[in-house]
Order: structure tokens, then sequence, then C-alpha cells
């Protein structure tokens, strides 16, 4: 199965045309479009959610993670990491510190060797990373000439993260604060609003900001039939903290 | 074939991570996603869409319908209709009022017996109908533990619902009034203006509305190259009604 | 592997029927959502996006394109046009005109003879289309009674046309110029700016404008970390033109 996470949005042709170079080399593959709106410019936010996210999905999953890195994307060198039985193709290693980050002694970092005979200036994850997704899953590793490397740039710490990572369609706004339900505190400050834990939405009077731990573990802002982004004013990159 | 009906909105994860449970239990099965935008807490409307867009796909389809119900989802449990050879999964036989009345004497339905080992408060669609509904799309239903139910609500009725249930990306204004052409009224009503039939766009005057029988035998207002929704302010809800 | 290109929009239920069609035919066939988003009401800048956007697909490739010519839709006729190894599959000829120019000794064009049992006056994407693309993808195109037809109507020229033809997610605006990147010019004028060549995003001044040829190649209008189509105003069919 690959599982593609990226900032190219679900208008226009990106997508379809990565999809396209999956099934040109195995057609009919297992192909989930999981993320297509991760925060651009934001290699911080995409981080924790890759993290958050690829943990439900079955072991010799390959993640296929795009995301622009904006400024200083000269940095950056492509690179397979193998973590916890599962597989993250991307541009740059920043991008899965949190992944490598919570499975400290079972992941490999390897560079991307090989290079597509045709490398648009614009398009990596068609032309680079695609491929190397498809062998990865086909267990054919060998073709992608991976080279064991050392992280390149400082990784993320501590492993919560007190900033607003995503907001969904609905307006609920995702922390990148990842805990267990009991050690979750009791209330959450964000832009000067004190939010109190709840179990779940059905708990909260309806129009009331309350946060809870989602579905993924990440700690979550929500208002029960309504939409907390907009009634906050809430924005990725916002800070958010525990207070008594 | 399992045919995804949900109001979980096409952006962020959702429909990515209940794709992926479906494609852990059975890779590559394949997974249609009809609607991702049905009116939320609108059980009504989800009701007449479902019975209306199920019609065109072949027996053996599952439908894996997800609509959050809103005040009252207590009074719900998890049920399985089968009808006319085709199988219905979701939160509450409410949903599937329609589809039953359509086959009076051709459906049962079933109370969901399995649990998930891990289910979380508030994504029952990945968790609890995602593998019930790979289950019955490969035949082994008996993992499902299904108990023949009866219906714990009183259905939706008449057959004909006078309200708009859907506002396509075109402005087109679906209406739950599912006829044979023959038995279609000539004029219909809705906020004071009075709209003629027409057989298909062609027929009406660019920019003038009318209404039409679509091609899933709902009624529906459109205009020829406009926006029916903008141009008459239509909203979700809003009541329809024949006039002479 | 089957390929849609429609104006059908990714809201609602239309992606999901065609889908439902050629899954009913032939389940889990190969199936990509390659553009949604055409522009309405313009067989022009469609019938370049298709030109260009299926060059990247390999041999036997079906690529099934419904888009709403609008007025004067009468005098189309459902063809099949079999180009460079490639099918395409659609309403009318000239939606495939800038394909047949870019394969002018190396394609058929066929009238489709079959009719379904039940055709919609809406919907012949999902009831004639999508058919006989599956039939095309299994190579059993006798079912779809194919015979041969010379265009009925005068084909787009020149090769290259100058305006734009898509604006994309991050605001980039395509022309329908398809070039190498030897024989482009310097400078483009639209809407009395003068955008210069880059060679890519990084080589831009973050905000400035710039054009490039992308990864398609089709010179398209762009800001490095920017939204052109909304900084300068720019519109689908808005007219371009080199300058000294």
């Amino acid at each position: 199965m690959i599982v593609l996470i990226t900032d190219f949005g679900l208008e226009g042709p990106y997508i379809g045309q990565m999809t396209g170079r999956l099934y040109a080399k195995a057609a009919g593959i297992p192909v989930i479009n999981l993320f297509a709106d991760v925060p651009s410019f934001n290699i911080k936010a995409a981080s924790y959610l890759i993290a958050a996210y690829s943990k439900e999905f079955p072991e010799n999953t390959v993640f296929l993670c795009v995301v622009d890195p904006g400024v200083g994307s000269d940095k950056y060198f492509p690179v397979v990491v193998e973590a916890n039985g599962k597989y993250f193709v991307g541009p740059g290693d920043l991008l899965f510190s949190v992944v490598k980050a919570n499975n400290k002694k079972n992941y490999k970092q390897y560079k991307i060797g090989w290079q597509p005979s045709q490398l648009s200036n614009t398009f990596h994850g068609r032309d680079l990373y695609a491929p190397v997704a498809v062998w990865l899953a086909l267990g054919e590793r060998e073709k992608a000439c991976l080279e064991v490397v050392d992280s390149q740039v400082e990784p993320y710490a501590p492993l919560d993260l007190f900033e607003l990572i995503y907001i969904d369609k609905y307006g609920n706004a995702m922390t990148g604060i990842s805990r267990d339900v009991q050690s979750l505190g009791q209330k959450l400050l964000i832009k000067g609003r004190i939010f109190k834990k709840m179990h779940t939405f059905s708990n909260a009077v309806p129009g009331s900001g309350f946060f809870y731990l989602n579905s993924n573990g990440l700690v979550e802002i929500a208002v029960n039939q309504g939409n907390a982004a907009q009634l906050y004013d809430l924005e990725v990159g916002d800070a958010v903290s525990w207070v008594n």
C-alpha cells in the first residue's frame, strides 16, 4: 500500500499525475491519498502530521510525502526512512524527524542514489519519489540505489509540539501534542482563551469549545456542532500551552 | 465494490484513513468515494440521497455510510441493512429508512454485534464500520456477528420528500422527489418562484431556471449555464411543492 | 489504465458514479482522476490540456474526457480518437483536435456506434462513454461499434495557444504554449505586464512573478511563494504574447 501525504491540493492534475506514475510501474497497486493539504512551507507541522497519521497503517506501507520546504530547499536531499517496518520517501530528512524520534532505535535512513533519466525541476514527486515508492512497495529496493546516511539536520524536539499543526474542514484544530489520555492536562490555553478537556463531542454543550484526544492521539480543539477555527480565529502555527 | 457516502469532506485525512482500514483488510478492494459532502446533521436528506444514488450500483455492492446525526446520537446503534441484494452499513437505521421503504418486502436489518478491540470515540467509520464493510464485500459476514433486529425508529414518509436535499457544485438543487417522468407535475414552487419543466438543459434559455428529472430520477432545479442555488438563494432543507 | 479528465468537480457524486460504472464492468481496473476541474464551456482550453497532460501516460491508456461544450452542443457526436497508441473517448472531435494535430500521421478517429439501452439526457459520461472506455482498456473495442470517421470540425490552430488555459490551486497560470526550453522567448506579456523567464521557482525572488516551462512542457506564469493569479488578476482565456 502506498499512502500519499502532500501539499498538492485536491484540484488540478498533480495527485493524478503522481498516481499515474505509480500505476505505470505497478498497475492497480493500492494507493491512498491521505493528505493533499498538509500546510505548505511548514515542514515542522508536516513532520508531526506524518508521525501521527502513519501509525495506524500496517507494516510495509510506503508513505510518499512531498511538502514544499520553501526557503532553503537546497540543503535537502532525497531520502528514504525505514522505521517500525514502514517506509517514508520524500525530500529531506527533516520531514521525517518526528517519525525517527518516535522510533529511536528502530529506524534507518538512506540517501536515494537513483536518478531518473528525465527529472523536471518542479515535480520530483512524480519523477523521482514515485518510482522509488513503487520499488519499496514491491520489495525491489535495490533499484533505488539506497545508501545509509546519518541525519543531516537537527531533528525537531521535544516530542510534543505546542502549536496548531492542522485545521480540518470542520474547523477542528489539531495540535502537535501526542499523549495518552491519562497524561493530559486539564486546561489548554490558546490565544488568551482556556479550553477544558472533554471525553468526546457529545459531552460538550453545542456551540461551546473544548479540547479532546482525537482518534489519532493528538490533542485537538473543537466545538460541538460548530467551527472552532472560525469562532476563535485559529491558524496553523498558533502556540498552545497547559495551564492550571 | 465498497461505496463511501459520508459527510467527511474531501479535505483532510478522514476518507483516506477509512480507505486505509479497508485496504488493510483487503488490499486493492475496489472502493468508490461517491459522496464526501452529504449534508451534516441532516439524516433525512442523507437517507433520500442514499436511496436514489445506490440504485445504479450492481448487486453485492456495500454502501459504507457515515453521517453525523447531530443531537440525540445516543439513540442510534450500528446496523447493516440488506436490501435488493446490496448492503448498507452505518450508524443507525434511520439513515437507511428510505432504502427500506423502497424495498418493503425485500430487506433485512441487522444489529452489528462485533466490536473492535480499539474503538475511538469519534471515528467509528474507520474503527467499526470499515471492517464490517470489508467482511460483507468478501462474503464473510459471520465475522460481523449480525443479529436480525426490527426498525427502532419511525421511518421517513412519504416516499417523496418535498425539500431540497443536495446542492451540487454547479448550483443545481436536488429535491427528494423521485418520479417517473410521466407522473411529474408541470410547475414547481420554491421560495415564491415557479419553475417549469424542461426535458434537459439545452431546452432552456441560457440563464433561465427550470426543473427536470436528473440522471438519477430526482426532480432537480437548474439554470442553463448558470448557478441556480446562487441565483435563487436555495439551501438544503428549503420546501418545494407542485402548483397548477 | 483509465484516466478521467472532466469538468465534473470534486464535490458531489459524479466522478464516483462514472467510476462505479467502470468498476461494474471491470472491478478494480486502475482509474485515475486526473482533472475534475477543466474549465467548463471551454473546449479550446480543454483540448490543449488534454494534449499536454496525456503525453506522460503509457501506451494503451484510455482517456475518458467529458467537458460541457456549452452552446451548440448538438453538433457534436461521440468519438474515439486513437493516437500514438492511446485512446481518447468523449463528446465530439473538437475536444481532441490538439491531440490529433500533434499526431498528424498517427491517429484514427471513430464514431461510437454503440448506444446503451438506458441513456440519460444529462450524464453521457456514465451511460455512454464509461462503458466504451472499459472496452477499450480491456481490448474489446468491437463492442463499441466503432466506425472510422473524418474530422467534422475545423481543428484548433496553431499548435501553440497564446491564452491562459488553466489556473491551479497555487495560482500558477498555464498557457497553451508548448515548447522546448531552447525555443522559448525571453519575455512574456500578459495584461500589460512583462514576465521574465526563470529556470525554476527558487531562481526567482520570493513574491516576484516570472514564467517558466512547467513539468509538462507548458509555459506557465508563477510567483515564488505567492499566488500569481490573485496578484495579477489572471483568468483562463487571458491573452499572452512574446515581447522583445
